[in-house]
């Protein structure tokens, strides 16, 4: 790799054969440079790991870019709510922008971001290509991703909850209150978050001696549809479960109007716990046991990392997960044995 | 009132004793002049009815502000979602606020505001005092507000829903299943919208001949909380209510929880209507019945009439309201006359 103190906005300016004004404007987001040539100088400026020098256009803009893939469940309000606070505690705001795919940022939100000044960008639950990586770093700008969907590129900086651990709580819970056909209704298969959950789940059945029974563990999409599919699905099985654990709290809503369509009391006939404690979870009937996550402080982190990085500070870690906690509430019950 | 053209920079200047970049800086919103200073130009501003001119300061930002007394409910997310689609077809973004008082907006968020460019700012169910929007009129920047809290000042563009006619349609809906001990939970008496809905239930109780009994009309908060204790107040009166109208969806769900806690089945021993129509509601058990206000679309049209005011447009009405519609699901239920 080049020294890249070296690299000059003039060097990038003759391989791209523009101006150098050009250049400028590019890095500076200026919206009145071609699409085509703004694709190539950024490019270049990347790939020669262009550095912006401090100037005054490095003063804070005082926004800070939140970007969702979807706003359907009530989780994404807690992401807004700990964003903001982090926010408006430092003098700034946040500009919220829904992608409306799992895709990622595309060229879209791109063009709108060249057209204003940002301090920084928190991604929430979506993918991130290295393109999108590439023309961020390009124009110098910070990011953090909030529970990132895959496994993110080297350097990338992301905050999470402890997925893991959240899962195996809340399935050590199950099998101490006797269950032994527990379930589980997980998220998408390439979100880094849901895998975890499974994972967790799978090893407190293995360390119990338990035998993890593929036809128990069903993929859902977060939203309260698929664990009402899915919840059908399990209790229809020949040998059905007697506790199901839901990746999130609307799918276990989900579960709970399954149950109830067949005729199944929670918790006497059926045991469900949930992850997230969204704000109405306690609210639910019957109030769900549920692995709380901290939403608003991840987002608040993520807000407050993004902040410190462009005011020139090194994130403490790559990579934060902060602790997950089982509440136990009313929708979980010892196993009754069926009479002999 | 004097003649609006005749009011110069250099007038303002003079009267507030502080020289003329000093006043454009305050009209551009620039972050460098004194508070008080500032306080004393805008003041002068909107006394002189000072209109900026055209200039390159008028191309638009991108940025339209959303403005929140509270973000606790799942109803935010409805207007952010109508908010962020709106700005994104015209090419602009979302700045989400989120106030933490019903006071309204004050000179935190202001000068917030000051430190950078926006085109136009939506208040949502929040108060609007003459002074900020004085110092709005100041800047030259449009506003509206979506379901004022209280009566808008003469010339405050403002949208909300058809709230009466909705308050009208749940409580005939439940008259015509028999109910005559038809109780309402109201929202917050400062809300305009909420005394609508209260309004239109009168209404439909005193064209139905049926007497308005003033223990059966309680006063809650919107959210969950509010309705379980007002539900438990109204159920637990000598001659309690067989059906209830709650003024929100949140507190038809706290309402909900309050029957099952004094075992009152929904809808066998208690009919329930809701207000809003949540993404969520579909999903309660039983499924809510209640009234759809349209959030996305009232929020949509907010903020494409911001924007359009923006490129100097007058908006097509004052008030905008966009209709409710009675959505029939299953916590409603002709009464059963117990046997005599």
């Amino acid at each position: 790799m080049p020294a890249k103190r070296r690299v000059t906005i003039a060097l990038i300016a003759e391989e791209a054969g523009v101006s150098i004004p050009t250049v400028s404007k590019v890095i500076n987001g200026r919206p009145e440079v071609a699409p085509e040539t703004r694709h190539r100088v950024e490019r270049l400026l990347h790939e020669h790991g262009y550095q912006r020098r401090t100037s005054q256009d490095d003063t804070p803009s005082g926004l800070v870019d939140l970007v969702f893939a979807e706003i359907e469940s009530p989780w994404a309000m807690e992401i807004v709510r700990g964003a903001e606070s982090a926010a408006r505690d430092a003098g700034a705001s946040v500009v919220m922008s829904v992608l409306h795919t799992h895709a990622g940022p595309g060229r879209d939100w791109l063009d709108r971001l060249a057209s204003r000044r940002t301090d920084g960008v928190v991604v929430v639950a979506s993918k991130l290509s290295t393109g999108v990586q590439a023309q961020l770093s390009a124009r110098s700008l910070p990011f953090v991703v909030v529970d990132p969907e895959g496994e993110p590129a080297p350097g990338v900086v992301s905050v999470g909850a402890t997925n893991w651990h959240g899962g195996l709580a809340a399935t050590r819970h199950l099998l101490e209150l006797g269950h032994r056909r527990v379930a589980m209704i997980s998220g998408p298969a390439d979100m880094l978050c849901s895998q975890a959950r499974v994972d967790g789940y799978r090893a407190a059945l293995e360390t119990a001696g338990v035998e993890v029974d593929p036809a128990l563990i069903r993929r859902g999409t977060f939203l309260v549809d698929s664990g009402h599919d899915q919840g059908h699905a399990l209790l229809s099985l020949p040998d059905p479960p007697t506790a199901i654990f839901a990746g999130s709290d609307l799918m276990a809503f989900g579960v709970f109007e399954a149950a109830r369509q067949r005729g199944l009391r929670v918790p006497e006939d059926l045991s469900v716990v949930g992850f997230d404690d969204l704000p109405l979870s306690k609210s639910a009937w019957p109030p769900l046991t549920t692995v709380r996550q901290p939403l608003q402080e991840m987002a608040a982190l993520a807000t407050r990392t993004v902040l410190a990085m462009k005011r020139g500070e090194a994130p403490e870690s790559r990579r934060v997960e902060l602790a997950t906690d089982l509440i136990v509430r009313e929708s979980t019950a010892a196993l009754v044995k069926p009479e002999a």
